[in-house]
């Protein structure tokens, strides 16, 4: 048995190409990135992280280098069920979410890598392995362009190889994102595929107005109308909007995903760096598959390809880089509107952590 | 108007009188605490605090003493709603819930402090003032004991002026649960008010078989006899096990709650220290009345004795004071089985910093 020697915690802040507004968070300039690394006692070693829209990143890591490290030295690695549960209950007191979710992840994620290292497979191979091909979608922030702006941004997102768009809503005005949409569906036709994201902008009634305004426009999801916790409201806006409702990207565990996929969420949405880590997030797809639905994803889209890429009821896997991919050696390459989970041990992705030094935190 | 000149953040690891045990987090040694000191430009201050069980708690101080008092400097400290909102949205990606909210809370109960104190009132009717008698309960954290050793804890209990005990339940085997049950109604007789606590230990199933063994002691509540999230089986054991459920010291917004009480949670149970501090202990509060429902207590009893007299549906104050009451001037008296509200304005409550300073992380 191989035994967890060392674990190496990094916080980053990685500037953004360009300033991000959404409806909810502001104006963005800088994301956060704490990386895990493990090594364990045959010198192998997985890479793991998570992000942040830039706050909460100091304590993800005084969680994972303070704490969480010294709890898993000398485990054997290659049991990560186990591990995983030990940490969500010595830190569920006080954790349960937060800064604790993100850092267990970023470990999590690390410890998958290892054990596919090890196994000389590609983690979607070690996942099950569907199809290595996935379909992504760019995930624009872009809620302060005008519908000109989105167009032309759209036109760069199909030359970069995509061919599903998603565009922020939630401005003051209804009728500017409706605006923006027409413009969309002007510019690209009936048949791109085109999603919504309010980032919890609505009230319920509002988004139940809005819905109806959008559903003429035959939308593939409209992303987080409203806040997480209200299951009732998720379901009121599915029923009475009539278009099918993702979230999920602040949702912290797989019971979270339960309440609110019975609430009435149909494209459940993890994020792998922050529901808890690839075991949470495969669990995740399978209670999506349970109640047949399509499962589709937030953020890292680098690792996240390959966990769609072992679900049969995958849906669009979000790419939306942050100018990480500035920083990693073989940046996602998306094709005709897919991308492809690498056929290396692992999840392949490899920072460089010479350049990653000069933002260090 | 005054401004927001100084926050303070410190850490420290708060020694326990005695190892404590219970169903979920195994042995706990230790119990951090997070100050938050706030002083406005008219050298008024206020002050908070949260808690953990041991960890999580640098996490907590890394949010307040990096993120959070940049945020809030210069501002208008009388505003406290407008402040929460904005960190409450600022901290969300990464936050909602975990160290951040803990985070919040210290600093949230600190704004409270100092506006009662400015106001020269006592927390409790700046807050609306009901009574400030509470009736109070000893929480023990005793899993570990045995019947005779439970019985002997509670006489001391009860001549420290307890009149109501709360015990934890959730051992390997419910016949023991049930031994202990006994023997604190053969020593004290079938009208002391007792409450059981499983810490989240069993199934649904496991709750309602619980459950139906506890009834026919007209135990107060069960608490806790499965994981906060999920509201489908509260509602199981409410009505199948037949006695009332308390919980919510693991729950972390407004919005948690709500859904907790639709779920069948009959006494909420709102910690200060976590749910965001005293603006949503108080709404939550508020939303238990309105649901007709009691208002319990976790945790901070020097703190929340000041919140339940501000509510005519105040149920049990939780007593528990893991040790801090060791580095407090006036730690709170039990009388008669109430806690009284103190007539000095703010919360009253009075550190010794110095004897702290010995206990830094």
């Amino acid at each position: 048995m191989a035994t967890l020697d060392r674990v190496q915690t990094d916080h980053y802040l990685i500037p953004l190409p360009r300033a991000l507004e959404d409806s909810m968070h502001g104006t963005m300039t800088v994301f956060e990135v704490v990386t895990a690394r493990v090594t364990d006692s045959d010198g192998a070693t997985g890479v793991g992280y998570t992000f942040t829209c830039g706050v909460n990143g100091g304590a993800i890591a005084d969680i994972l280098a303070r704490e969480m490290t010294p709890m898993v030295l000398g485990r054997d690695p290659a049991m990560i069920e186990a591990i995983w549960k030990d940490l969500w209950w010595a830190f569920h007191y006080g954790g349960r979410g937060g800064p604790t979710a993100l850092a267990l992840s970023a470990l999590d994620m690390a410890l998958w890598d290892l054990k596919a290292v090890k196994a000389g497979l590609p983690l979607y191979q070690l996942l099950g392995g569907y199809d290595p091909k996935v379909p992504c979608y760019a995930g624009g922030i872009d809620l302060d362009l005008t519908p000109s702006e989105l167009v032309d941004q759209t036109h760069e997102n199909i030359a970069n190889g995509h061919r599903a768009i998603k565009m922020k809503v939630g401005r003051d005005l209804l009728r500017e994102d409706v605006a923006k949409i027409v413009a969309m569906r002007d510019a690209f036709g009936p048949d791109l595929p085109l999603m919504v994201d309010a980032n919890m902008k609505y009230t319920v009634d509002a988004a139940v107005r809005a819905a109806r305004a959008f559903r003429e426009f035959d939308l593939v999801w409209f992303e987080e109308p409203i806040p997480p916790e209200d299951p009732a409201g998720h379901r009121r806006i599915l029923t009475e909007g009539g278009i099918p409702i993702a979230s999920g990207e602040n949702l912290r565990s797989l019971w979270e995903f339960r309440t609110a996929i019975e609430g009435g969420v149909t494209f459940p949405e993890p994020d792998v760096t922050n529901c808890g880590g690839v075991t949470p997030f495969m669990k995740i797809a399978r209670l999506a598959e349970a109640f047949h639905l399509p499962v589709t994803s937030h953020g890292a889209h680098d690792i996240t390809v390959h966990l769609l890429a072992a679900c049969p009821n995958r849906s669009y896997l979000e790419a939306h880089g942050f100018g990480l991919d500035n920083y990693v050696e073989t940046p996602l390459a998306i094709t005709e509107g897919h991308a492809i989970a690498r056929d290396v041990p692992g999840h392949g992705v490899a920072f460089d952590w010479d350049k990653l030094e000069r933002v260090r935190a």
